[in-house]
């Protein structure tokens, strides 16, 4: 994942090192996006660290001891390391109420497994300037709220709501729940343009390999479609986003 | 620029080092983007070099022999190293008969300085799917075509044509001859999908940092922008060309 090997050339200012630094990152409160173990250890204080974790909410991720040396540059990580989030997380429950502040039917983007921490970041800075009131990504894949995520968004980040929840397709009937229309961005649908977009309205952008999952894509309203006139068949991820995104706020 | 920064990683496979190497690549027909001389060094052969490079149309650039030495990876340089080009560069007679074999009006995208790869080369990506006949971007500002270009092109700058142009103004001023309507995407315009299309369009994406240059703004027929309802002022350049490129094809 385009994620991962970011993470791993030992410079990245959001990685946090050892385990006395980790547990007092988890303990200040500070987001923490992601938590890094060797894989096998389980020796000494790694256990409080890793329940910690799951206190805070933060993924814990085995991985590769040596992985673990490059992510740190080199330096004593103990079998620990941590990756803090550029912005705090919001709850889907925070996005609705900024709609209804606002007096304005919900507009989400949900980002179905994006890789690209430049991709993730320009849609959330697309998001705010259509005035869409927040993106859902998962917990689990694609590239979380990184700070080359945030750099990006051009500082969208600061002001755009970003949900990470554990099961997308969950998300999806929960939001269903609640009235929305939900369109997946995807070949063979109905012309983007041709669509009716009114209501309260969530928006599913598909990764840069693969698209839409099936199971997220199943719990899909709509699908709709960018026509394709030329030799390649797909957009780039953030590019299809801000079509479709413009495409919704039109009428509005 | 984001471009010269690329080069100097010195582990670009575009880079060609040393006079030899130099001389018989602009030689053999090979596209050459750019010709590196260190700063001030006249000796031997680099003459020739520097006639050869441009009788084939290849930018001259005189740089640091520091940086020259970085971009070539501490490899004997001999003051000289060039830049391939990812692909070859058309013409923009090239882009209007392409349009007019398709019996299609001409639909241009022009770059005006563009400075990251990743951008041009996903603009080049949506002017593939969404039909346009070409790109221009200007010769000595912004980035050429980079293999970063033709990697974030997901493979379409195989087949959309390129212009490289020496004076961005004087182009446009040769497209309204030949009846193209000119569009700056710009601030303060006619909101973008309230504005007429029909006909040949050229459609202006300014740069990342400055958007549209003044004097290529001057030339340009109309203005068109995208609301910004947010908190950031900007889109992402390739972003927001992709929103008004597919705009431009609505209707046709």
């Amino acid at each position: 994942m385009a994620e991962d090997s970011k993470t791993f050339s030992g410079e990245e200012k959001d990685i946090i090192i050892g385990r006395n630094a980790v547990t007092e990152a988890l303990r200040s409160g500070r987001e923490i996006d992601t938590v890094f173990i060797a894989k096998g250890d389980r020796s000494g204080s790694i256990g409080l660290v890793m329940s910690l974790a799951r206190e805070k909410n933060a993924v814990v991720k085995e991985i590769d001891r040596r992985k673990l040396d490059a992510m740190c540059g080199g330096a004593n990580h103990q079998g620990v390391a941590a990756r803090a989030a550029a912005h705090e997380y919001a709850g889907i429950d925070d996005i609705l109420a900024r709609a209804e502040e606002k007096g304005e039917d919900a507009f989400v983007i949900i980002c179905d497994e994006i890789e690209d921490p430049h991709n993730l970041g320009a849609i959330i800075r697309t998001a705010d300037a259509c005035g869409a009131h927040g993106v859902i990504i998962p917990k689990r894949r694609g590239v979380s709220l990184t700070y080359a995520v945030g750099k990006a968004s051009a500082g969208a980040l600061e002001y755009v709501p970003v949900a990470r929840v554990a099961n997308l397709p969950s998300a999806i009937e929960e939001l269903k729940d609640k009235g929305f229309w939900v369109y997946a961005a995807d070949m063979d649908g109905k012309p983007w343009n041709e669509q009716d977009y009114s209501g309260k309205v969530a928006l599913v952008i598909g990764s840069e390999g693969r698209g839409i999952s099936r199971l997220v894509k199943e719990k899909c309203d709509f699908i709709v479609s960018l026509p394709m006139k030329g030799k390649i068949n797909s957009l780039n991820a953030s590019v299809a986003a801000g079509i479709l995104m413009y495409e919704v706020i039109k009428n509005r």
